[in-house]
């Protein structure tokens, strides 16, 4: 498998990615033997509120780059409920612009109702595109929470896609949007609104505190879906992954992620380690008392760790 | 201070929170100290995208419950990053109704930059205001991630915010509020859009597997800012609150918070004893080896667990 892998056959990454989906146990050997391959790929984040385009962005960007004789792997996280599949989604539709281009891999992840997860997931994902020889990375990804952030914190080049409709700066910098991004692209900005909101984030870019040692976050407005603005941004990724690589700040990004990731393995054993059956059992027999308020969640924490050693 | 928390002082309340936030030691004696007292406040959460009006509408929700003299806690969760404070933010503008009200207590938790554990915080601190006697708690959340999720989770009636910009109901299930949603909330339905954007969520609502036991998933049309549709969505709580009761729901949701409240308590503390100051140097030190490829991060969390213990 490993080897499939490494020679770039795309069955074989489809594959390796479902025991990643599905928590197989041979999913970690896979990843742990394809390690010494990954860290060449680019990545590129592309995030921002339900409805700004990103999936038309993100065909568009690896439309581009494949002009560039890149190949490019895009990973869809989608926290989708699982009643729904993908099936409605329409990503096949508006991927159709590279779905049946062979340098390009797409794969769409959804949480499937399960807590966290995902974003570890999604980027071990990414490694095994970026072992396979996919040279740009494009992790879409809806909504602004925690997961979202987590994965933006994962890439190298975080793009955030606003829609004049998405309120003004502010509301965006509620949204947590603004600390993120490398990079803004305001979408569908022959809409009406677009230069006010455009003035509006730009206001608050300026009230932020910058050294001249820091990246100048930018913003570029686009139509994705007629393709206008889309050179642009990937001119503008370039020069901030010029900007990475001039400053060390690439270097120093990238031991962070790892550290992150060391992190989310070790989280996960401890998970798998400490959720005996004996403890689960426990935990439900003794939630009647709590409820009840007869014992604290705190007591019965304390006796799940101490009693259990 | 936990005497001062049950006659309901709010000054105490606000600090006991101010230790939440800072991760103080004695808030956990606090909480355990508080929780037989708690368990009796309703707790609502209004999520939705940005801009969708979740403040004016929990603005407009706290003015309707002190009518019928129900002292009101508000808790606005907001991801907001630290360089720009709440200041900008105009919340205090948007609460004018009620923030001069005594009998409404309204506290912004931001996430101030650290990963995850603010989701944690938002609930102790809804923990507090039950505690203090508060019987209805607003729980505000901005953004559609697992911060959100989980607090969505935590309370119980979730009510989902949209405006007709926020994208067809694809969209809207894309960031995953479909599954969330108790009640759905189509706010600025005076704009344009407003009956096709509820005909969409109702289409894909009625798309849902749903058996005569499940709660029937429904849209209120309002208008917040000028109050219109507010004691709809009021009745339609209530409605949630009955249904909840009656079939037994309520009892089995809280028991499932109160197990994941416990799972928090441990993974908190499981975190604070493993990443001790040598670990901690440890994996600082071989993140060199992992970035040059030396060694993979499946190598390093096993030495962190197994050689340190």
């Amino acid at each position: 498998m490993v080897d499939r892998i490494i020679h770039g056959d795309p069955r074989t990454v489809a594959q390796a990615i479902s025991l990643i989906e599905n928590d197989a146990k041979e999913s970690t050997d896979v990843l742990r033997a394809l390690f010494p391959r990954t860290g060449n790929a680019y990545r590129i984040g592309i995030t921002g509120p339900p409805g700004a385009g990103k999936s038309t962005l993100t065909n568009k960007l690896a439309k581009y780059y494949r002009t560039q004789n890149c190949k490019v792997g895009i990973i869809a996280v989608d926290p989708t409920s699982p009643f729904t599949g993908g099936a409605l989604l329409g990503d096949r539709v508006r991927m159709s612009d590279v779905e049946l281009d062979e340098g390009v891999f797409i794969r769409s992840m959804a949480s499937r109702g399960s807590l966290g997860g995902l974003s570890k997931k999604a980027k071990e994902a990414a490694d095994i595109l970026d072992a396979a020889g996919y040279n740009i990375i494009l992790m879409e990804t809806v909504g602004v929470g925690q997961s979202e952030l987590d994965i933006a914190r994962a890439v190298d080049t975080t793009v955030v896609v606003l829609v004049p409709e998405s309120g003004d700066g502010i509301q965006a910098m509620k949204a947590g949007l603004m600390e993120i991004a490398d990079l803004f692209v305001m979408n569908k900005a022959d809409r009406p609104g677009a230069d006010q909101a455009m003035t509006s984030i730009e206001f608050i870019l300026g009230l932020r505190p910058h050294s001249g040692q820091d990246w100048l976050v930018r913003i570029v407005k686009t139509q994705a879906h007629e393709g206008k603005g889309v050179a642009e941004v990937v001119t503008m990724i370039d020069q901030h992954r010029s900007f990475l690589q001039t400053s060390n700040t690439f270097v120093e990004r990238r031991k962070i992620q790892l550290k992150q990731r060391i992190h989310e393995i070790i989280n996960e054993q401890w998970h798998f380690d400490f959720w005996t059956s004996e403890r689960a059992a426990y935990l439900t027999e003794q939630i009647e008392q709590v409820f009840s308020r007869s014992l604290t969640p705190y007591d019965v924490a304390q006796e799940l760790v101490l009693h259990f050693k």
